[in-house]
């Protein structure tokens, strides 16, 4: 346990056994640093961290208290609300947009999709690629036509079956990331001009899926912990045509929800019924925050309609770009639009990743990770509260790396992006997860990297500018 | 020049010179090996050389003759009849079926599409690869968001320039592999129902394309040695609405031609006429067996309409599945197409790729490979003649490293490639290369690999299954 951990572990402690109480001012950072013989830095990530689990607030110009009530991260208790009627999607040219302009600047990178590269264990996965060249001097491409390589996919079957997923690995077919598994599993289950419902706000990717293949969306209203809202999507499948449904069930982008094994249970139950087939993405499934790895819709799935879709960019590497999708009944579509779409995935990619799995330390890199995901989904929180105007908003991820936070209404995200990057900062605005403008007071904010003074800084600014934005008259675009 | 080459260029010189009369039997193979102090091998190889040349001939159980009239390998002057209407196009579980018994086996690899990994650079590449990890300990994914990483990009276009062909760095996007450069070239200008104009017989990964996205393929007679049939094409615009054409206009697979720069204008020229956009497969250019990389449809477009697609899969690797496409005025829609489709191409092989592009020996690579498909080219096809029965013809490839053979028309090449890999051997069938059964008795052969004992026995025995099938009576599947 790191020392700031201990730290707040003990004054959290004092506060349960009533020697702080309610309301009542504690030791300044200085101070405490004094008191416990340890550094400012440590002082102020313990805070942080009290902040987050709610213990602790701040005061401007009057320090750190003890809370009068305290509550978990002030959770956005409702559900989004129902939009209707199914839409014709094109959000895929302000994502790529707003990516872009993120990769070109040196920029704080809290508007960044991606997990902090510095935490992949890249020269480890290279030393396979590399002996990979020693072993096989003329390689063959044919061993690795779809499904893929028979090594990989063995190490992915393995992993779901410790999980209790239940796996066939003839049912895995490797693809390039996620992305890939996403489109072929909509193009396998549905065809051009087909409603698919989806979460709202729901992850672009699929938003891009359904663009692509000329379909239409209808956003369902999604509960921030508890994820899509069963009720209202019963009613709009008794009210129309759904062709399929895209679910993230597991640590949602942007919301950061785990769905309760019940919800999971009635979701797939409600689509079986129905005959509809559901694209799971679970590419977050390795980052949990909590005890264990959470179940997949694949666990409830007695039909064979659970598309399930993953890939290791989120936890392992996201240069390889290896994803796969267990297409449930499918399996054979799937494989067949692979080989059409893009023939093989790159082999030297598949087996350096098989023979890591298979010999390195892929459970002991993924603690790691999710202990420091864990820490700084709270300091992003806490920091958040600290520095947003008041009327703002944060979710309570259960895994992932990022924080959905909701801002005063007046406070267009479009503006607040353009803003912020003329300061070097980035945001991911909430016009990229609805095909509606259903989000445009809202950003997601990225804390996989580690928290400096630097990030500290930028957010504090980051708050000044949804202040002054807050306060502007008129002309929100 | 190799001992063999020597050996076959004097015994040229001498027939030339009269030294050997045509129809006059020359000296066996291990007569030859002993006056001019060479192994038997040498002699076999430069024998066969000869043969291709057309300046020897075998007759059975009689050696080595002088060839009555010189000819040039019997290219099939004749073009594919016409076949008038669109069809839909579903030729893909036969080719992935195909391509993976093809891999299942330990099998001579005659049907393998893909040429020798053998002669690939990859530890050199490899090399560049793992520079790459010491390079970078946290890897930019975003750096490489489409249109790819810019110096793969920069690189590409440095080679098109050197060769002539007018190339803006800004139209390049980078793909995984020329497949998915097809497929999003082929997107980006036509939908599903259109009509799409193919050669005929054409390579199936430009049917793959026009099958996903569910379009249908209008077959045009295609020449031997001149490439698609000008005139036919003119006959089907005029009947009925065509949204594209997609060509191979350099050693095209299967038949090897490189059209005539004249043609090329032409066909250019026809279809820009009636804002016909062309998409042109030139995955072999490296390939030539002339003095120069040829031409390509890019150098006649004055309109955008080319969109032209290539990759490093069958010149450096295949294992990196790194292609491009160059879409002319559709390089916008297809960028984004690349971003809905697979987001990113792996970043670490494009700069692997883009390092050993810079700074290695691709051109030195490269004129060893051509030297040797050249050179297999001709014994290929001499081994063809002198083991199949009369009737079978063989294409004459300018390019490339695969030989098209009509076999006599009673034999069905899907039994003969049945038969052969209960033999150990892979042929590719005919039935391949088009949506109709129009190529039934032909079959595709690589000669990519060494020429060895084992290859001629098996092409050998390959050549009595022909004469078998041959005779067979009745049921041609």
């Amino acid at each position: 346990m790191k020392l700031y951990e201990k730290l707040a572990d003990e004054i959290e402690e004092a506060v349960r056994r009533g020697v702080f109480a309610p309301g009542e001012k504690i030791a300044s950072v200085r101070q405490a640093s004094q008191q416990h013989g340890v550094s400012i830095k440590t002082v102020l990530h313990a805070y942080a961290i009290l902040e987050s689990r709610g213990i602790l607030e701040t005061r401007p110009q009057s320090g750190y208290f003890v809370r009068a009530k305290p509550q978990a991260g002030a959770p956005r208790g409702e559900p989004t609300r129902v939009i209707a009627t199914a839409s014709e999607v094109d959000v895929s040219r302000l994502v790529l947009s707003t990516l872009r302009s993120i990769g070109a600047h040196d920029a704080v990178p809290f508007g960044s999709p991606y997990p902090d590269p510095g935490l992949f264990p890249w020269r480890r996965i290279n030393q396979y690629a590399n002996a990979i060249a020693r072993r096989h001097s003329s390689w063959n491409l044919i061993d690795d036509l779809p499904p893929g390589n028979p090594e990989l996919i063995r190490q992915i079957a393995r992993r779901y079956a410790e999980n209790g997923v239940p796996v066939d690995p003839d049912e895995i077919v490797i693809t390039v990331g996620a992305t890939e598994a996403i489109n072929l599993s909509l193009q396998a289950v549905a065809k051009p001009g087909d409603t698919v419902a989806v979460e709202s706000p729901t992850y672009y990717a699929m938003l891009h899926a359904i663009e692509r293949l000329g379909m239409r969306a209808i956003e369902v209203p999604t509960h921030p912990a508890e994820g899509i809202d069963i009720e209202a999507l019963t009613q709009i499948i008794a009210r129309q045509k759904v062709a399929a449904c895209m679910v993230m069930p597991n640590f949602q982008n942007p919301l950061g929800f785990q769905m309760p094994d019940e919800k999971k249970r009635q979701l797939v139950e409600l689509l079986s019924g129905h005959e509809i087939p559901v694209i799971e993405n679970d590419v977050y499934h390795e980052l949990y925050y909590g005890d264990a790895r959470p179940s997949t819709l694949k666990n409830f799935d007695t039909k064979g309609l659970v598309l399930h879709c993953a890939s290791f960019s989120k936890s392992l590497t996201a240069s390889y770009r290896i994803g796969w999708a267990m297409p449930g009944r499918y399996r054979a579509q799937v494989e067949k639009l692979k080989f059409l779409n893009t023939l093989t995935t790159p082999s030297v990619p598949q087996v350096a990743i098989a023979d890591y799995l298979r010999q390195d330390g892929y459970d002991r890199h993924l603690r790691r990770v999710r202990r420091l995901y864990r820490q700084q989904a709270r300091i992003m929180s806490a920091m958040v509260e600290r520095f947003f105007p008041p009327g703002t908003r944060t979710s309570t991820p259960q895994g992932g790396y990022v924080l959905w936070v909701e801002l005063p209404e007046r406070v267009d995200s479009m503006r607040l992006y353009r803003a912020a990057l003329e300061c070097g900062i980035t945001v991911g605005p909430g016009h990229m997860f609805s095909t509606r403008n259903a989000f445009s007071h809202f950003i997601r904010l990225n804390y996989s990297y580690p928290w400096t003074a630097q990030s500290e800084a930028a957010l504090q600014r980051l708050g000044e500018l949804v202040g002054k934005l807050g306060h502007d008259k008129g002309d929100r675009t």
